[in-house]
């Protein structure tokens, strides 16, 4: 089992737990009394971990919400925050990155040295040597987009090719044979496909997925969790943002989402 | 013709120049006298724009080589140097964001207002509603990843399916056909494979071509611009980073960097 792997058990063992909260930082819809803080966004997100910490195994900072904010800096403390309050939370940089060899290199030491995540996701566009710096990461993550949650996901990974497969299905047979050889990848596969997500799992063996799509993007969890899980019921990180960042509006904030987070739990584990 | 297709026009008209600089520093790099400065970075591209600003269509800062080292407040610094020096010159992002739709907003509200760019990368895996919020910025360019200029580009954009057509071929008319609507779209189309760039001019008519991949990568400039080019000798940028930026590595790297662009300027405009 690699450094990764290993990592992703104690994660998923800790709280009992497959559940990932996106970190999603909105500054209109951050509650008032925390949207007039300086660092609102860094208060916001120690909210959410302080109240949420004991029930889940994972953590997703979106990168872009911290990028057009100027928020760099408040998404180190948010990550240095997460590392204190709950140590076995895997933490996955949510940045989408995908470039050329030597670019690559650079991106892999924002991810992992920079910001310290131990998992980042990745588009597979550019192919292997885009992602190489990161595969080589043994003791790090790396969560390739294969079928995503979105509408546009039609647009290009359902492509039939000549040889009967989906671009999504290339995709995910290129990690499983290719690019996994140490142990540290992982699929992105959207809940709100979830015959998509049956056939991957049958496709790839204990590949373990990372899945959006449940909550404001509708996917259905029993569905979702049916369909993707492993035999021994983990192979999974079911993510939701908006639906516990934003389950409550006023001063009960925290509260509320601790509530949307344990019954996302709650939905993930009676179908385990 | 677009806000955004104006802009190209002057960009390429003022210095007479298709050439696209891209500013990739490399703390490594950087030759002594530099490094040793508190703002490394920032007086390495300002010395960079001043040496080349009159020979230049575009510059691009690459994102990583900024967010691996923490220096964002260097990339603002350095797209306002050439606000200043260079108010023609196109600025690119060179991002590559591709994201969700909510997520997706916050990029471009990242690249275009943040940052202040006049176009971004963007990589194409995740469909329309991913770069929608791109897409409606008519005043500002939208640089769709097509076939690029890496080994890794035949893993998947090279392709075939089920109806004859390539995976890039298909994006390429996708953009050209959908995408294009408000006249902002633009490809990134690597020099290292001519053929396919020709290949992609008879396909997709007018919509303009971003070249990386002449200089370290190996691409032949006459064959990109000759292959490339439109009917009345433009419709291209053609980017060059570290061939330029570390053609000298000591006092006079400002000099050689301005004789290297100068010389590729010349070689592009040779075959134009």
């Amino acid at each position: 089992m690699s450094a990764f792997e290993r990592r992703l058990q104690a994660a998923w063992r800790t709280n009992n737990s497959l559940v990932c909260i996106g970190l999603d930082p909105e500054p209109a819809r951050l509650p008032s009394a925390v949207r007039a803080r300086p660092q609102a966004i860094f208060e916001f997100n120690k909210a959410i971990v302080d109240a949420t910490c004991d029930l889940v195994a994972a953590y997703k900072p979106q990168f872009a919400h911290y990028a057009a904010e100027r928020a760099e800096e408040q998404l180190e403390r948010t990550i240095g925050y997460i590392r204190e309050r709950a140590p076995t939370a895997l933490i996955i940089l949510d940045s989408k990155r995908g470039d050329i060899g030597s670019t690559a290199e650079r991106y892999a030491r924002e991810a992992f040295d920079r910001y310290g995540a131990d998992a980042v996701t990745v588009n597979p566009y550019l192919g292997q040597d885009s992602l190489q710096p990161f595969l080589e990461r043994g003791d790090r993550g790396v969560i390739i987009l294969c079928r995503t949650s979105n509408p546009g996901a039609r647009d290009f990974q359902d492509l039939r090719l000549a040889d009967g497969r989906t671009l999504y299905q290339t995709v995910a047979d290129k990690v499983a044979n290719d690019w996994n050889s140490k142990g540290n990848c992982m699929l992105v596969v959207g809940a709100t496909y979830p015959d998509e997500l049956g056939e991957l799992r049958a496709r790839v063996g204990g590949l373990p997925f990372l899945v959006p799509g449940v909550g404001a993007q509708g996917g259905d969890v029993a569905q979702a969790v049916t369909r993707g899980r492993t035999a021994n019921g983990t192979g999974l990180l079911v993510s939701s943002s908006r639906a516990i960042l934003y389950a409550g509006s006023g001063a009960d904030f925290a509260a509320a989402a601790r509530a949307a987070a344990a019954d996302l739990q709650a939905a993930i584990n009676e179908h385990r």
